[in-house]
């Protein structure tokens, strides 16, 4: 039994991971960590864990879960994994960072988009950015992985296959994407109070959100080229799920066929990744509550371009269902335990 | 393995039910039944199966089904069980029937509320009410079982430790109900928009919706007296979800720790329905996508009233998750397996 | 033209004020009164007000306002009002009181549901308490208007009739109500978050919501004794809208021509108040954006009650517009300006 | 006072119709036409408007509308107005056309993306699109107006200065548009169903939606060139509302002032054009219910792209409200007569 500890397992993200852990039946949460609700029963915070959690919160406290634990989540703001980490902790226990600290190679990009000073910037060399379909094996090796946001997991996914084939001019690209209200967090602010979000739509961080730099460099790996894109999120009045509409330019004369086979090639098995069938567009409700990545595309001839378009569970695929995910690879499970989650609809 | 068929699946009751079976290990489908759909791939209807589904649906062959099957569900329309089931079918399957067909004993009350006739009075007293916490033994040797309303389960549910216990008044029983809007069906009726529906509520059924009679001649069985109630569904702009809202006159001064240990009574060995802590009301969140039933009550001795109320997934709990725990007393099986659906929040 | 000093403009509810007012020929906003956001543009607050309203949010400087102002309302928490009022102001201007300070004509029940001191129970005997349809000539003379509460001024208008023609027993009565979340207000909660209310129903205050003095005692009024009644108010995931359910025994045997000459006999000719034809149920989106109150009935022969039920947009009937409804009165101006407003649908 | 007779008023732009012309000082409708519902009392299919409109629904009698009103909306599915027109009907009234028929000039393009034949070709050129803010002058003259489309309104006008001036490439331009769901329609369908829709996020109608051509038309005669664009439609949960996030390349280095003056020169004295201030972002919810198009945009310099952005309430500017300001300026009235409508928030 693998010995779970979580650190901010009251958030929206944490909440989830506790829901996904709970059918695992591998791991056992031994930590719920949770600064604001230290000592209060778990489930008086989500009442949903009624009669299934018993456990209190517990505060932060990293060396003494990493006596304890045999792995970590973090699932809290950034900074403060990169403040707490160290050669201590991770010869005692794996973690999986769900926050941006390691995901981001060039520590520059990572401060000057963030804000922030780096504090462990020794660890990001090591840190596997956890994007299971891509990087599978160094998964398996890692005791630090960055587990990947909910916009970049979905955008970078559903062009993946193409920047990697050079198929789409990489320059021309745009994703414009779209999020259920969960993604804000369970912060009390004012703009994601029901009445401001519901019957509402706007864009935000239109062209400063820090997903950007993390879609920029995992294409860039892809594609063997430095990419530059505009990425710009919107809100939704839905709780969970997001939409990324993907625009770029075909750098040749290709079929639905070719394209097709360019998705196939990658994950054709890939169990978590479904395309769609031919003009099946990806709605998030197919995917609610699952780990699934639903992707479809459109070739328009009249502009050249491609339209590519997938949809996750924010919270599932985009954060806790993926942690998940990458805890089973280091830990030499079954990739899908835990997470045969079967949508939800409607 | 039990061999399952469902007619009327492409509903989202029926749905529901390929849902929760899909995660049960001792069942599996063969028959995915849906008049409407006949040679369409199950998938092709809900997405969210795309790869976890490969069937196609297919007729309502009742005789062909009790073949194949070792347990039919029936999430149809009132009168089509009855109209189709019959010795020969019964002596070769068992049947979970979704439908109000078998639920009231009276053949007279259901005629006059269901405006149809009965085609199958002979099984009417053979059919046991599905309610597994209040019938539990009838159940593990039914070979058809009338699995109960959404709000009729939650309704009983709710009031029936008091109703049992003799604590209330039932002539002043006044059950005041919220459901959300997949209770409607997934036909395209115009009352059921998006654009009627969202940012609207209102009562519809008032003083003459169909589960009056059922949770009246439930509540009576309890109190060992004729019930009359009223009884007032309401739409709410959500998905999922019934609330209850119940009203009753104590019959004598009570004290919140006596009425507690009522509900303990009846309810502390039940997996499956939480009585919430003091004060903690019930949401219809905290049980979305779970078989539970979450109860708490007050007393307003300023008025000698106690309001009870009660929350439940319509489709779940008020559908399809209990025809599952109801297949799983007739065979024998845990009667949680396939149930353990932590809910979904948020 | 008459000024208006608003304290309290940023609420909802003071937001609905600025929306009416705006487009009311007799009255212009002199003062936008916004403690939290004094020296900020309104238009900033409420973007919808971008060119529309130039003017900057001020502090709550009462002896000011009321030097500036011929009528100023107060869209204020419980209790600010009763510190601020006093001989000075009241002689030199008009008060719209939103907050529940001059409802209650006793004092110690105010106090014991409110859990504060009343600071100026001496305008207490003075104040009108402002629900038109029932006190107008008294709020024509009025200098103190008590602006009725949104779930009051539903509960109440929906029986007010049957109360006052003593057709009910009124000992039976319960209401049951139903409320969109703007009636939260705009404070950052946690449980007011999009993702806490949306896909989510709950009851709240059960038997302790303040406005059930407020309705027992208007009712009581009417009825010519004392009521006391259970009054649960619930959580809908909309942003406007109340519906009220109620429930009542009927004295004696009526028919629904006799109940409905009595809502005509005090309805009929009330501009604000629609009772429906028979068998058409309220629905809050039919009153939405408007001053309309809907009502219908229907009478239950088998359990000898009644069920009336109300529909009001809680913003405008339950709040801001029966303020400036009350201010027409209280200048002599046509009842119905600035409120000529059609429901908007969907 | 001008009379008005409405073909199709019981669809969603119909009832807006209704709405906003009971509020108009110069205008009264005499002819509440729709298929659907003749004889049927129009409060009864929108009870929103019982006690303010006692008219019934009357059949499309073209002829007879011709002679008893002034000028006729045609809220019609495509092909009928044109079905309908003719030089008799053009000499006794005006037309504003709702529907696409006249919206296209060059006839071939219309029946190659409509796949109909159109009936009245010979019209096409006579009419006028009526996009006042644009074709004001036109407007004035007109006696058959094509009003435009609800994404194409919000579409065109957000990009229509920057593409006269000559600063963005044309080619490079890419609209990703999100709509509420009344933008369907009232029809019984299921896509457009309650809980098919909530929690619900999609694209659809990819490179291969109608209202392409429109804007590309409309903005090529903008920019003096022939544009073709991908134009991306969503569906998003909510009633009301459109947001268009549009992206295109600078053709030179311009900064945020160059750019808000050339809006300013197009928009400043449009009072239903509201160019935002600097950062602040278009949403929905600030427009709804009113007709106002509110506009903003961002400059990327790290892609040299400018995102645009602009946000209308598709029932008014995008339908309605523009057919109402059209017959304004065609009967030489102000305006923005029965167009002062102020945005609801919340």
């Amino acid at each position: 039994m693998i010995k779970v500890g979580i650190i901010g397992s009251t958030g929206y993200a944490g909440g989830e991971l506790v829901r996904i852990l709970t059918g695992h039946k591998d791991a056992e949460i031994v930590w719920y960590g949770s600064r604001s609700y230290v000592d209060k029963k778990y489930a008086e915070v989500y009442q949903n864990m009624f009669q299934i959690v018993d456990a209190k919160c517990m505060d932060d406290n990293m060396d003494e879960l990493a006596r304890r634990a045999d792995v970590i989540f973090t699932a809290t703001p950034q900074g403060l994994c990169a403040s707490l980490v160290n050669e201590d902790i991770l010869s005692g226990t794996k973690i999986v960072d769900l926050s941006a600290d390691f995901r981001i190679k060039d520590v520059s990009v990572y401060e000057k988009w963030y804000g922030i000073e780096h504090k462990s910037p020794q660890y990001i060399e090591e840190a596997v950015y956890g994007l299971c379909e891509i990087n599978r094996e160094e998964v398996k090796k890692a005791r630090l992985v960055a587990n990947p946001g909910c916009y970049t997991t979905c955008s970078i996914l559903t062009a993946y296959p193409l920047a990697k084939e050079g198929i789409i001019d990489m320059s021309t690209l745009i994703v414009d994407a779209k999020s259920g209200t969960s993604g804000a967090g369970r912060g009390a602010k004012l703009p994601n109070l029901f009445c401001e979000v519901n019957e509402n739509m706007k864009a935000y961080g239109v062209a400063s959100h820090r997903h950007t730099p993390e879609i920029e460099e995992q294409l860039g790996y892809a594609s063997g080229e430095k990419v530059v894109i505009n990425f710009t999120p919107h809100l939704v009045p839905m709780n969970r799920g997001i939409l990324a509409t993907e625009y770029a330019t075909l750098k040749e004369k290709v079929s639905y066929g070719d394209v097709k086979a360019i998705y196939d090639k990658y994950y054709k098995d890939e169990k978590f990744v479904r395309v769609l069938e031919k003009d099946v567009l990806p709605e998030t409700k197919w995917v609610e509550g699952s780990n699934y990545v639903d992707i479809n595309f459109k070739i328009d001839p009249r502009t050249n371009r491609i339209i590519m378009m997938g949809a996750i569970d924010n919270l599932v695929k985009g954060a806790a269902g993926q942690a998940v995910q990458n805890m089973n690879l280091m830990f030499g499970l079954d990739e899908a335990e835990g997470l045969n989650l079967v949508p939800m609809f409607p």
